[in-house]
Formats: structure tokens, C-alpha cells, sequence
């Protein structure tokens, strides 16, 4: 297809798609003639990877790059670049300083180790987690995290990993995992607000 | 107790709890000469509530007044005041123009109604979830929110409301509200991405 359909099946403006062929987020298409390139699927699909890790994601350009790179990347195991994507969208946390910190850090490690997590060293997810345990603590908030872990894992395992195409194409994968993180995790968000609504209402009413 | 020793045992500065003071966020206390004043545990708790809201919460001071005006209205039952609390943490979502927005909405309200959720119309979750599962249409993503539903459900009932202490002094109950709703969220995030990573991990794995 010519790029003005590309854009139309796609929603990207035209413009955007040639910022996007500039800055080697987007491969180039067949060159047909000096001024007319065709292109197909693949390029649709990934004008869709890129509008989700935009605006989805909320990724800035220069991690979709890397993201893209990994996707292209056929030698990177399929496990490996889906951890590029996911840690990517994770906030960063820096470690604080103080046992507070090295005790928490250490619970997560503990809890995931108990758990049989095959979670790597470098997971952004582990420091997240130890600094919503310090500030936890520093309220006095009881710390028991055993029913969420169980209920985590019962959602990724029997519901959130059947969405993800391991055997299709690697940016279907990639997209897959972006868009059910954040999408599905906002939804599951909203849903648990109005759960806990509903359920203070029970509990109130006479 | 005296002032200082309120700042010592809340960790809240001298200068900031006049603040509150003076903002009427933090009740006086009793007043015992011209220039002192004796506090006592509902001060500390009430300091304890201001910091959640404000590092825990991430309101602004205007959110934080209304909530506290709810605390001290004695003749607003226990549930508007946490609804109240509740919808204070919740992002504004603004409804968007459009058929697509409406059946999105629509589709929300039948959800609670199907569930038999007790959640009143002005809810802003309702709006949250009806700008999700927009995008996840404009994505191509199946939408499928049923076994979040139940999983959500599970969470709350079984899980979280157990913590709040209905029958205890309001402030405890709003506060136990403002945590878990924001300091559980966070740590289930984590639990859920690590729990991802780690079920790719197996899926892949040889």
C-alpha cells in the first residue's frame, strides 16, 4: 500500500509516519520508484506498537527506540525482549539509604524467592516494591502482602497470559504485553475503586 | 502533651503543624496558659491522616481540607465520608464527545449493575473505566473485563476491607481507606508485574 493509505488504515498522520521512517522507529518500505515506497502489514503493525507505547505507555521516544531495536533484534530471545518492554514501563525507584530500605529490599527478595518467581536481579518491580513496604512501615501500616501475592499471581497466570500471542510475530507479542500492563492493569484499577465502593456500602448500610 | 513533643512523636515539623493549625486541617488544642497548649492522641492521629493524604495520597492542601471538614461532620454517615475520601484520590477523567465514549459508559453501568455493585452514579471510576476500555477498542483489544471483575471483587472482600475499621474513630477509618486504596494498589502493581515477568519466564522457557 502507498504511505496515504498507510496513514488512513493506521490513523498516523503522514507527517508523523515520515518522522517515525527518519528516526528508525518505523522500517522503510519497498522502494518502487524514486519518490513511492509500498508498504504492508508489518509496517501497520508496528505503527500500532508505537501509537501504544505512546500513548498507552506514555513511553518517551528514546525508550520506543530501544524497545524497537530489541523487537528487530531476532537474536534477543522472545523472554528477554518482553523484559525490555516491561521494564520500560516501569517508574524508576531509587533505593534509599538506611536499614529501613536494605529490610524491605530484602523481604522482596524473600517473597519472591519463596514464591518460585522467576524474576531477574535487575527487575525494576523489586525496588517499587520496597519502597511502598518503607512507606508502609513509616505509617504503621501492617505489612502483610501473602493475600496479594497469591491473588496477583492467580490473575497473571490464568487470565493475563492467555492474551499474549507467544507464537505470532514479535511486535504482536511486545504489544500484547504493553497494552494488557497498562490498559488492562488501569481497568482492573477502576474495577477494585468500585468494588471497595460497594462493598464499604454492605458493610455501612443498617 | 505539649507542641514539641506532638512534633517529635508524629515527625511532623513545629512550623508545619502551626500551619495545619492555622489552616484548620489540625484541631486546637487545649489551651493552658496564654502561649501553650496541651495536645493529645487525636492530634497525632489527625497528623498521621494529613501525611497520608499529602505523601501517601498526593493531594493537593484544598482536597485534604475538604476531607477533613468531612472527618469532623459528625452527622455524615461513616460511608459518604469515605466516598467522599475516596473520589478525592481518583484522576478527573472528562467524558469524551462521541458515540464510542457513550457506548463505553454504557457498557460500565451494566457491569455494576450485573454485579449488583452498590456504587452511586457520580462515581469516577465509572468514567475511568469508560475511557479504558475506549482505548482498548481504538487499540483492536478484545475487551474482556469479566475476570477482573470477579478477581477485583475477591481482592476487596476478602482482602481488603477486612482492614478498615469501621467501628473505630473516623480519621482511623478514613486513613486505613487513603493507605490501602493507594499504598495496596502500588504494592499489588508490583506484585502483578513481577508475577507477569515471571510467568513469561515459564511460558518461554525450553
Amino acid at each position: 500500500m502507498r504511505i496515504s493509505e498507510l496513514s488512513a488504515k493506521s490513523g498516523v498522520a503522514i507527517p508523523t509516519i515520515k518522522y517515525y521512517l527518519r528516526e528508525c522507529l518505523l522500517h522503510p518500505g519497498e522502494q518502487t520508484a524514486a519518490t513511492r515506497a509500498e508498504y504492508d502489514e508489518s509496517h501497520l503493525r508496528r505503527l500500532r506498537l508505537i501509537r501504544a507505547l505512546l500513548e498507552v505507555g506514555r513511553l518517551p521516544v528514546a525508550s520506543i527506540k530501544k524497545i524497537i531495536e530489541a523487537v528487530e533484534d531476532e537474536s534477543l530471545p522472545l523472554h528477554l525482549l518482553l523484559g525490555t518492554a516491561h521494564y520500560a514501563l516501569s517508574a524508576t525507584v531509587e533505593p534509599e539509604p538506611g536499614e529501613e530500605w536494605q529490610i524491605a529490599r530484602d523481604e522482596v527478595d524473600r517473597l519472591i524467592a519463596d514464591q518460585g518467581w522467576d524474576v531477574t536481579p535487575a527487575a525494576p518491580a523489586r525496588d517499587e516494591l520496597a519502597q511502598t513496604i518503607v512507606r508502609m512501615r513509616q505509617l504503621g501500616l501492617p505489612v502483610d502482602l501473602k493475600p496479594y501475592v497469591g491473588i496477583a499471581q492467580k490473575l497473571v497466570s490464568e487470565v493475563e497470559m492467555n492474551t499474549i500471542p507467544f507464537d505470532g510475530p514479535r511486535d504482536a507479542a511486545v504489544e500484547a504485553l504493553v497494552l494488557g500492563t497498562v490498559l488492562y492493569g488501569k481497568a482492573f484499577e477502576a474495577l477494585r475503586r468500585m468494588a471497595q465502593e460497594s462493598e464499604s456500602a454492605r458493610r455501612l448500610s443498617p
